[in-house]
């Protein structure tokens, strides 16, 4: 997509600033993340999120580009509003967990579409975590019934507590169900957890995860169409959140759910190949989530609705997170300069500058 | 598409050693390439670049996913063997120059298909000039006239002397002609390339620029349909190494030598919208390199011949360019290991490794 692009100050220009890029390790992400604090920074990252969702038509949107081997996929997620271009690089291995790694990794990138030198590199394994809660949040802000105060959490991974605190600090749940097939993850998001504000409550299965509450969040990790929640589990007024079904043949709720349900989505185009609207025919009716947001379409019907937000993550969600944590690092000591770009003083002479770094 | 993966060996697999990505920054890639010497480099980025083309089938390719705006173009260059992954962030801005700032800067990144996770983060601003020059040469190897000694080199920015030495190196031109419409830029490129062992002729047109020179490389910025070759300046046996058509609405050749010559392409689908190729109708002739390279389809018809390579660059020239700084670096000083990947003792511990890091 051709698009306009504004300038930058001319100040802003000079070849020495734009030799380097700001690099956010993961230790800075933690230290930065800790100096907000964890529930301010995911109300602002649902804040950044919220901006950019009310100006979805802006953005050059295309879906995510993967490349699939039977064990994982790895996939580059860009975008641009015009002004900026941001993309995050992550992978999905399921397997990884048994071997000692993360099944999500991430980093990402914000570049200046003026001059097409980055602005910003910065992890984003923690960031996505802090990213995807924000949106899982923001939407049940506009879509869980009034009054939420108990969240089933199934599946207790490495997203499960972030899921929890956003719910926390943006919904206003008190309660949290925790439920996963191993138990120890359990033990580990309820000890994570103490000390939050919110009460946990550790169950036996999901069954008892669901009992009373207004939220159920699916955050699973098996690559494979499964079943985390069957039809029965389900009653009148809940919201699901289903995070974990997030690529080609990784779904996590029974046909029958997603069927009866008021299904919300990010991007068409994505979510029909990765969310569990794979499950459905081409035309199973679904509302985009700007819409809701923008006021364009309306969200929950009724308190009878089961609403469903059919999560697979989007770039424009990485791209509000790296803008938020490009305008927070600013005056910081919370990152370190990168020297990523080849730099001559005449941009002409690139051979010269590497004949003369010879000596 | 889905692809069969072999993991690592296991004790490559410890999170301690995955979680810090080598990192090779612009300086210490001048160190790199000054370490092993700009000609030899470029001959081993050639060979490296020859393999991956011997096994193209292998490889999981798409065009570039490209962010156009009116002043230039952010791409991203993603591919896989089904062993390693490896994409180029790239950006072409030709009104850059004017403004103190490189036309064209990139970075790029290997992964391990079997994790995700990344092994290599490095500058390829440099490198992609090594390679792109590489595989020039490579080409002109297989379709430049037998006992070519002087090369036209028409544009003299950034990637002019990259060019001649890559022909140098493994052609084995001893002569290069260089013209470009700012004359500054030709005398920046003569000074660089005195002492190289080249005979240097500076030219004062396009013209006199392709006297008696059997390779003409073309490799000008201009985002515009431009006519750097008219058809009555190229004789016949003449081989073509047009480097500056590489994105929609940007050519460098009139259409008529376009339609007499015996074109080569990289990648179809890509060359078709960014090539010289887009001047000509859908079913224009044209020969795959990796299949001349392979031996599965004839290069060079006879000497009387002209032969275009239309070059736009692709993915795995940069993919085996990433393999080869992997290879290289190891056990030297001239990379930094960076702190990319959040990495908690528990996988599933994300949370967990935040709080303890308030400490």
């Amino acid at each position: 997509m051709e698009r306009p692009v504004k300038p930058l100050n001319p100040s802003e220009l000079q070849p020495s600033d734009k030799a380097l890029v700001p690099f956010v390790s993961v230790d800075n992400m933690m230290r930065l993340i800790h100096h907000i604090g964890v529930e301010p920074m995911l109300r602002d990252l649902a804040a950044y999120i919220e901006a950019d969702f009310k100006r979805w038509d802006l953005f050059d949107k295309t879906p995510r580009v993967a490349s699939h081997s039977d064990v994982g996929v790895i996939e580059l997620m860009p975008t641009s509003d015009g002004e900026a271009y941001g993309f995050k690089y992550v992978n999905g291995h399921p397997k990884n967990t048994r071997e000692g790694l993360q099944t999500v990794t991430a980093f990402g990138l914000l570049a200046d579409v003026y001059t097409g030198y980055p602005v910003l590199l910065t992890e984003m394994t923690l960031l996505t975590a802090m990213r995807t809660a924000a949106t899982s949040a923001m939407a049940a802000k506009y879509l869980a019934p009034t009054g939420s105060r108990t969240m089933a959490m199934i599946g207790n991974g490495a997203q499960a507590e972030f899921q929890s605190l956003a719910m926390k600090a943006l919904v206003g749940i008190d309660t949290v169900r925790l439920y996963d097939i191993d138990s120890r993850a359990t033990e580990k998001a309820a000890r994570n957890l103490a000390g939050s504000g919110l009460t946990v409550v550790a169950c036996t299965s999901a069954e008892k995860a669901i009992e009373g509450a207004q939220i159920l969040t699916t955050c699973t990790a098996d690559k494979a169409n499964a079943t985390i929640l069957t039809d029965n589990m389900v009653g009148a007024g809940v919201h699901i959140n289903a995070i974990g079904g997030d690529c080609p043949g990784k779904t996590e709720l029974h046909r029958d759910i997603v069927a009866r349900a008021g299904m919300f989505v990010e991007y068409p185009p994505q979510t029909r190949i990765e969310g569990e609207l794979q499950q459905m025919p081409e035309d199973h009716p679904f509302t985009e989530l700007w819409q809701v947001i923008s006021g364009a379409a309306p969200g929950r019907r009724d308190a009878q609705q089961v609403t469903l937000f059919d999560s697979v993550g989007f770039a424009i969600e990485d791209f509000s997170a790296l803008r938020y944590i490009r305008d927070h690092i600013r005056g910081t000591a919370y990152y370190m300069d990168l020297d990523l770009l080849a730099d001559p003083d005449d941009p002409r002479d690139l051979f010269g500058m590497l004949m003369r770094a010879k000596g």
